[in-house]
């Protein structure tokens, strides 16, 4: 799957998985070893991506039709790829996306129900590449909803709560098992963390599997 | 192809085929009838249709990926259908759309080469409607080029000018020929009016037309 010395990493996970936690660890320690890399998130990264973010994370959007979302991710998504992620990983970057097609097909396909067949074949034939390594954070929804809630208290993180994180339960359930789908259907691509851990542990797995992966790149971590 | 006696009828066009004028004398015409109607835009048309309308029409977005701006277009389009097009069909008006589908798959599949089948199939998949009448204004590419010059020297009408129309006569052409091979793939759906002749002659096929098409709903035009 790896085709240069780059690589192209994705985060992905249903909300209150710890994710963007752990993105943010790693991209600490690649820093701290110097090693070369590129951080991006979706929605966001690029001035259409951050204008995309702003349509669809804003609350007065709630009238959004499932599709329009769908189609607001694939804008963007295709923005980051031709203008930062594809050149960033044939510079040999390792490339981190907090998100990418798999949030897409997981939240739109299986949490609100489009399809997840559809929005798999849609992304195969749009987008050029392919993640190398999808790491899936992975945990009962009863445990993500309790971290949720408690990030919610906390006036500090307020601003984070957005459109996704008012849906219900059952939505999170059909995510999270449109993402454990998706890792069964492509084994090679995705490594599933345990995220229910606490957070030190979860971080040691991710350090410990992308070393083991890629030693060459990753072999310090 | 009629399911209600609301219609919904599309305005297609390469640049400078005078579709927008004809489009504007035929909602005039519908106002003096009494005729119920919804006049609607692509880019445009709604909340998130107008915020994609100035992301697609700013020149300072030359960079945008020929995929992502698909994936506006279709947010933009999904939206408007949901939110605009089909109630007001259902209700039983006369929708008005100066531009839709076709623009896209000949814009971008014909004149930017992403190819027609890919973009007629996704459109294929995605919408819930099709429109129930496309009138193509089909004229040849030297004749729309020397039409929008004229109007570049007009100050009064400089500000149209947007990134669409700085692109090459190549491009225009692999357009028209796009159009009407849609034309040819959807004979019954598709109307082709000669809109080389003057105006005045033009605004009379596209009566003429309507009129013969839906008696019941158009026979006063």
């Amino acid at each position: 799957m790896q085709t240069s010395s780059g690589l192209f990493v994705t985060f992905e996970g249903i909300d209150g998985s710890g994710k963007t936690t752990q993105c943010q660890r790693l991209l600490s320690r690649l820093a701290e070893l110097a090693i070369p890399h590129l951080a991006t998130r979706e929605p966001g990264g690029t001035a259409l991506g951050e204008r995309v973010r702003d349509i669809l994370l804003n609350s007065n959007y709630l009238a959004l039709d499932p599709q329009a979302e769908v189609f607001l991710f694939l804008a963007n998504r295709v923005q980051n790829l031709t203008e930062l992620i594809i050149p960033a990983r044939e510079a040999g970057q390792v490339v981190i996306s907090d998100r990418h097609r798999d949030s897409t097909i997981a939240f739109q396909g299986g949490g609100r129900q489009l399809g997840l067949d559809w929005l798999d074949r849609l992304h195969q034939e749009s987008l050029s590449i392919e993640p190398d390594c999808t790491l899936l954070f992975d945990l009962p929804v009863a445990t993500s909803l309790a971290r949720s809630q408690k990030r919610d208290t906390d006036p500090a993180q307020a601003k984070h709560r957005d459109r996704f994180e008012q849906e219900e339960a059952d939505f999170h359930e059909r995510t999270r098992q449109a993402y454990l789908e998706l890792a069964r259907r492509y084994p090679k691509r995705f490594v599933i963390i345990d995220a229910a851990v606490p957070i030190d542990e979860v971080t040691i797995s991710m350090f410990t599997s992308l070393a083991a992966r890629y030693p060459k790149q990753l072999g310090q971590l």
